[in-house]
């Protein structure tokens, strides 16, 4: 273990100063991992692309690291959080929409009936998203995020979502960045849901966040030149639009990818496909109690049985979130 | 003038043994920029938006540069040179092509007429391109364009292409990097051709990099995942492209944004519609001489009256290369 790693010059005249014990504590990159497989499988990547002359060095430009929102970054259930940003701005809009009342998906919205509405599955979940996220400028869009962060509470954990930041991946990110790695979003949730808060929940700033995107145009609003949202989908960065959409945004390959589902296989099968060392790790949720267990058989957040055997024939590492996680909420004590 | 600005905390403790000056020849932060209005205005802007406290004071996140590459960073004569490395490459490709000889405009090209393969305008240069470089890997395209760079000779200044950056605005990249800017590429030119050596020539990594692109389909090749390149148009980055590719790939509105013709025209209206200090820029080719004099009637690059009065009205500066630039290329002594 390379403690010194994760401080930065001024943090190791620091540290010259502090105690054995202290600097002990303080030298532990990831205090909210318990020891095991996963944590030690980081700590070895990291030390081995950063020492110097060795052959798994790579250069600082080219540490790039991916991370999945949904499910890896956060949580996804019940439902994804956007969806649920969504079914408040359909509610918000209905009386400017009076033919929901007898449109799917709107109309079983509306009464409250969530399954029905969604059984059209990812069509569905598409077209309220498109429908609601359009037509006003990318500022109004942006600012209607950041009023809905601000007020709404997640249904089990009655907190703001942005408190849902899972700590363990809160603690990566903070290690690689210290290390030197450039780290990315690479989500198929709609780009301009997540960048308004990005920076703040994550240290990660919008211009390194890949995610969907409707179609914009640019024109005037109110005499000024604004982009407006197009009721149009632009891009799908889900699957194997997960390489493409890193491809078009980063126009480097991975040295570590980080998923949780089916969604990201491909985004970790054109990580490890580059050569040298690299990190390939999926989330594991297998915690009923903390937070939720699911896997192969679920709607949202799907880990086949599939996706668990490439991982071992691959060597991708599975997260178990109830044996590798110490906590998973900062709000937990 | 703030000519600490510019330098790193490493540097000031150099600066206190320096004489008085050495420093004062150091803290010229435009060295290949004559004094005058348009060094001026972006001295005055920069010290403006770094000075804490004050109005117009802007934090390190939020200054974003976006810079257009042809005609901007370095020449776009006698035609792009994207358009020089797409004709190497019917060459190269043509024996595989038989059916190019009767081809359009592939046929005018291998008879060495460039002006009838181009008279189909915009529209003839994307089919040239779009076929050319579709077909291979990333990989592979971006080893193509590696490989030509070290390779072909400007016909005129017979010199890599990567030596016609632009001193001056290498200069100004340099200056607002060391300002805390964040400096991005928004090109019409194609991302992939560019992104190879970006970093190297100008400091842009290829994240920053935004430009026109070509579809890619994730797929195996020779049994590996690999991003294969489809001859299909993704999207446009120029006139009102820019603002949407900016929107797309920064998620941020830039504060300062530099340009040389039409296609500009877009992404400095929206620059200019943020809040706040602004900074908008044009080069004008008036130098025959070093370089090349064109504007309202060129093929390339047209710089058009209503430009020009745009520019005059919305108070855009605009940089004549023949008076504002003390020299052009890094080579010219």
């Amino acid at each position: 273990m390379k403690p010194i790693s994760i401080l930065s010059p001024g943090g190791l005249v620091a540290m010259t100063l502090a105690g054995a014990v202290t600097a002990a504590l303080a030298a532990d990159p990831l205090p909210s991992w318990n020891d095991g497989l996963a944590k030690q499988t980081i700590v070895g990547f990291v030390g081995k692309v950063t020492r110097e002359g060795t052959p798994d060095f790579v250069p600082v430009p080219e540490r790039v690291a991916t991370f999945d929102n949904d499910g890896t970054l956060w949580p996804e259930q019940p439902i994804y959080f956007q969806m649920l940003f969504a079914l408040d701005r359909v509610k918000a809009l209905a009386p400017q929409h009076p033919e929901w009342k007898d449109k799917e998906p709107f109309a079983s919205l509306l009464k409250g009936d969530m399954n029905s509405a969604l059984a059209g599955g990812v069509k569905a979940m598409l077209e309220i998203v498109v429908t609601t996220h359009a037509g006003m400028t990318t500022g109004e869009f942006e600012q209607i995020v950041k009023d809905w962060m601000g007020t709404a509470r997640h249904p089990r954990f009655k907190r703001p979502y942005t408190d849902l930041a899972y700590q363990p991946m809160l603690d990566l990110l903070a290690y690689l960045r210290a290390n030197g790695f450039k780290t990315f979003i690479v989500s198929g949730g709609g780009v301009e849901f997540m960048r308004p808060w990005t920076e703040k929940v994550y240290g990660v700033p919008p211009e390194q966040v890949v995610g969907s995107s409707s179609k914009t145009k640019f024109g005037l609003r109110d005499g000024k030149p604004a982009l407006i949202r197009l009721p149009e989908l632009d891009f799908i960065d889900d699957k194997s639009g997960k390489p493409v959409g890193i491809n078009a945004h980063i126009g480097r390959r991975p040295i570590a990818a980080f998923g949780n589902s089916d969604g990201d296989r491909e985004m970790l099968e054109w990580t490890q496909a580059g050569g040298g060392a690299r990190l390939m790790m999926l989330v594991h949720h297998d915690d009923a109690q903390r937070e939720w267990a699911y896997g192969a058989d679920s709607r949202i957040g799907t880990f086949s049985d599939a996706l668990m055997s490439e991982a071992k024939q691959n060597g991708w590492t599975v997260i178990s979130m109830k044996n590798d996680w110490k906590r998973i909420f900062a709000f937990e004590e």
